[in-house]
């Protein structure tokens, strides 16, 4: 049975409560049941973390790295300027794991002030504006491909 | 039976021709029956369509707003000028039909020299560099929502 | 009785269900019998068309260009982008024909990340903000001079 | 009878003696002739003014504002810098005169180097490139809307 | 008893009256109202003054320089481009007396568009955001540094 | 009796050793009995408390957010490019909470080389060149306010 | 007997008519008899078209990609921003087909605002400012390479 | 015996007392000496006269527009920003009279911040550098030519 | 025996296994190896270290600053935005520490598209591009100085 | 019978040596011998030089300035900034010598990082991206013409 | 007896020929004796120099250095981009030696789009505009000074 | 023996004279001497050279390329846009040949408006702020390597 990490960067603890007209009312916890239980109906392991900390979302991919796992990355704001997650990110995309970078809201529609994603240029797909189902259709993608 | 448009821009009529190292191998043709057989499991009717025409692109997405259709886009090289095609889409984001863009590579990872998407700003949700499986997910990000 | 070509580009076909709050609630048949009664009043045969395609502007500006006559064109989209309109618009610039450039709405109000106009330094006046009155202040500027 | 405030900034009074082959060779009373006529036609009372003082322009445009009077303004060269005009400016919009904002020549074809109008943002609408005939214009979409 | 002028630039006679989601509903004789009786209670003499005019301002910054007074100042739209103001300033920071910006609004979460502040590298602080008790926070500062 | 945070960002553990020319002799633990003490004054419970970590100062915003306890921010180096803190005080912003941004010396003045505050979008206030006693003039804005 | 296509882009059927102190006075017709008769001297067929529509000119790339042919392009306004034409001369770079990009007069002379050619970098040759001999020097570099 | 008008804009007042170590000790009242006896050597009648306000500026050079006099323009913090006075300027250029822009320091060397003068396009000749002194060689320069 | 710090920001924990052809394929522990055997020849003792965290690496420096030690820095992606990494190297300036920023590859050469280093302009030497025989010319550097 | 000057610029002395994948294998004897017989068939004395100097090489532009004749250059790197070269070359434009711009690949195609070239501006062609027969296509443009 | 040198770079020993309209009739003969005259009328002995080559000049702004020599320098086409110069330029500023940067032509006024200077930041004065008169002024400066 | 290039770009020979609080103060025959017998300790045989001109510059890189030596270079100057410089330096890399970038200053440190290094990018490694012991550091590069 395949495995997949679902990681999730600074801030998203707060989901449901953090500008929900953004972001929708599902909580961690509800993201965490959604893609454990859209996992299981497609037969992959998968394990939802969240930190607000770039040294640890930057281990969890090195282990990614070493384990030969499939990530779905939510970068939140780190998307905007974390070169070393990128470069971690970039290690992945040189082995035979996969790493599909997932928004909740559609960045490009919301914040026209920031900078692009520096994740972007090294993640295999790019899924964006479909809330917490973004997350389902990641998975399919791992899975159907 | 709900309906939806999957329109497709310029030079989409020779995939498989083109760069198939960035594009893969599958034709239009191959393109047109994924969509649709796709669309039968999931029970929707899939109108699949290509044009290299600016103006015929328009043309579909006023038909889309009119007949309350939802849409997928892949505005090829479009998405990085055509604002004409961006007021269409914008008419559609204001109405009930949802609109998913759709691009076949990850733009970001293959070109740093364009400009980004004029066409981003007005879509419900953009999924980029599944390949044709792209498409899928955006029938199914329809299906489900 | 003279003759004016008055030139609406992409999207305005949609007229009046098109963010009505910011392009107002008249229909390009509306804008057609305006424009049309307005020039009467003026002693003007107004020609009022309407498309989405680039080339058929081109031939338009171009046919205005053999009959001598003078144009009133809402560029739309184009304004932002359509060198090849430009070039056709300078080519009656540099012979006695007329050009005035009208917008509906105040694009600089409106839109601020849009690039300027590409067409507005080849014509011979620019009026923007007064809705579809502009259209009559436009030909009653020809009237006049 | 209504009343309007033409006003105008700085160099405006040297009209005629100033490159006539750009500004036409109509002085400043001309000027004020041809808009105090233009507006007894349309039944207005037309004041016009000429200033080379920006806090001069800036106490007319709070006249206007405590008399609820609608106002035609050509900023001249305060088009390219004045902030200061222009929140004097925004406050017009917020209440319900109206504020068209006239150029004799079209700066989009005469100088390319300047930054663009800090005033149309706040303007009701725009005229530009009719010499004074803009003026005229200017009254007539104040009297016909 | 220490004397502190409080000088204010263009359209902040009209306070109260413009936008007053922005800036509240107090009136500039409100303000000086406040600032007098704060200055009052910290045993501060406090002259209040307000000007439309960029030459007058300079003037008062230059007679705060030469009689060796402390400065309050909101440089209101002149923030953004009064190199003037800014060169009279300066002089102030090369001498003893100080000089404090503020601003009623906070000009970082209003209004991206604009240039920064001019004024602020040669101000001693800078107080935004705080309505008019930002003038109090000033004069405090003043008092007890 | 309220409670307040004051949160300081990385290199603030080295007051008085660091720069002292521009950040002044007072060291953090001078800071923190300052604070406490204008907070006793004002009848306010404050908490001080600095990092150098980016995730310690978002799980302390996160902490106020759901206390609904006002904050005294100081971000430092974060100042500058940290979207993640930035996002956790978007959500103070949303709340009733209120965010003061403080800085020690005046950045205009000081560094021109950098971006500017990624802060100050979503701030209440931001108090910046009065030293130590910028963080009395923020607990004074919080308690009048 | 090998054939080459010699493409033309907007506007270029007014040729002769426009600008011709830029353009010189040969008319499209010229042009084509121009061309033909070089071919002729060279052994080669040439087939010389006119369009003002972006989608034409892709399928005649497109034609030209699917009989092996070599192309002359003249983009005309194309060359500053048509990506849907660039994408397509892409696909002729990475087939055995030639492609070469004429303009009558160098760009670089005369127009420093426009940006540069989007064409050029998947061009195998430039030639620009020789009027229309600048065709025929394209033919021969065909011929002799 | 010609006669030509040296003109000072804001702060220049101040001469002798503003940073003197860039500015050099002499006050305004020299500079009025220094320029009248140079003048008086060279058989010129000058008139020196400084201002702070923008308008009397224009007003001035409106004067020499009129009066057919020579002009030397010490314009000051004006030379970075203010088109007003260069829409003045322009006027004297395309008359007979002349403009030279004279600067007590150079810029170049001083500030690098700031956007480069508005004035020069529009001047006769430059001078920048050489203190006080810059006023005697503009003098002579208008003299000998 | 005096003591350095050599210091490792984030992903060097995978040197060897990341992209060799760019890092060379040493691992963290030859490097570990390679500076303390290369350190005893020359008689300095070695302290290698490396995280992914910014708030530990800043740690290190402040322990460096306080223990007066040199150091050796390969800020790995932290030196394209990590202000806070910076303002502690800035620290190690003013005092009598030196600091020597490694590269191991020459970032120059292999990424255009990223900013310059931030903490090139507070280190007292540079070596980049001479994989990890540059800790080693950092150290005799520190040595022979 | 006419004669041409070939000028070739710094490097090119080693072609043959230096990537000859974007070069190709012809040396500089070989490009002489090249021209010179392309020159004969034509009827044309062609002098082929090189040189790394920049002097020397606006020696030669002045030479063929003073004997009126026809030059072809290919600039090499001086391309991108010799202005010096440039003002050269705006000399042989001014007279009745003509100027033909020659580069062995296409700069736009190979790098995109560099500036455009400073020599197109004066220029009277550009012939780009063919090889050595780049030489010959000059040479035939200058015979025909 | 003080003696200055006067140097000349590139393309001056055209003056007379070289865009006459521009730099007048004078010749670089002309200009030897106009300097050489003028020096002798203030008792200095002057050496004009030219020469197209960037490191001649910097052989003789190093020749000034060290016979702590005066220098008017007309850089030419240097003025934009020759940083060597500048270095060079910069020593004789931190010795007693005075380097007057001259132009002929006013450089602001006649080409919008080149850099600016290079030189000017580390020249004692700039004179632009006058001519060869522009030298006269330079010597006197020195004279006076 | 190996046999190595020190190459030293303009102004390099007055070192010791220029800036000694930047450049220190050994002077061009210290640093041949120090070369040198750095050289002979390591076995190699040093040849230290220095020019102000490009071009003799360039035909000792080429000399270099065809004598298969490694090469130590300080461009100074030359660092910010010889593109001819650079040329010459590519021809290196591709062949077996190293080149070292040497700089005696920080230049990140020294100057923040200059262009970056036009040779980095084609270097085998970069050297930078250690003074003239960088030159030693280079040496010991090409022999341990």
């Amino acid at each position: 049975m395949s495995k997949v990490l679902v990681l999730n960067g600074p801030n998203l603890n707060m989901l449901g409560s953090r500008e929900p007209e953004v972001y929708g009312n599902a909580t961690l916890s509800h993201l965490i049941d959604f893609c454990t239980s859209t996992g299981a109906e497609l037969g992959m392991e998968v394990d939802v973390r969240q930190t607000n900390s770039e040294d640890e979302l930057i281990r969890w991919i090195q282990e990614a790295f070493e384990q030969k796992l499939d990530v779905v990355l939510n970068p939140a704001a780190f998307t905007h300027y974390s070169y070393a997650l990128r470069d971690a990110c970039a290690m992945l995309k040189s082995s035979n794991s996969r790493l599909i970078e997932v928004h909740i809201s559609n960045p490009h529609a919301r914040e026209t002030f920031r900078h692009n994603s520096v994740i972007s240029a090294v993640a295999s797909g790019v899924i964006a504006g479909f809330g917490i189902q973004g997350y389902a259709l990641a998975l399919r993608a791992l899975h159907d491909n």
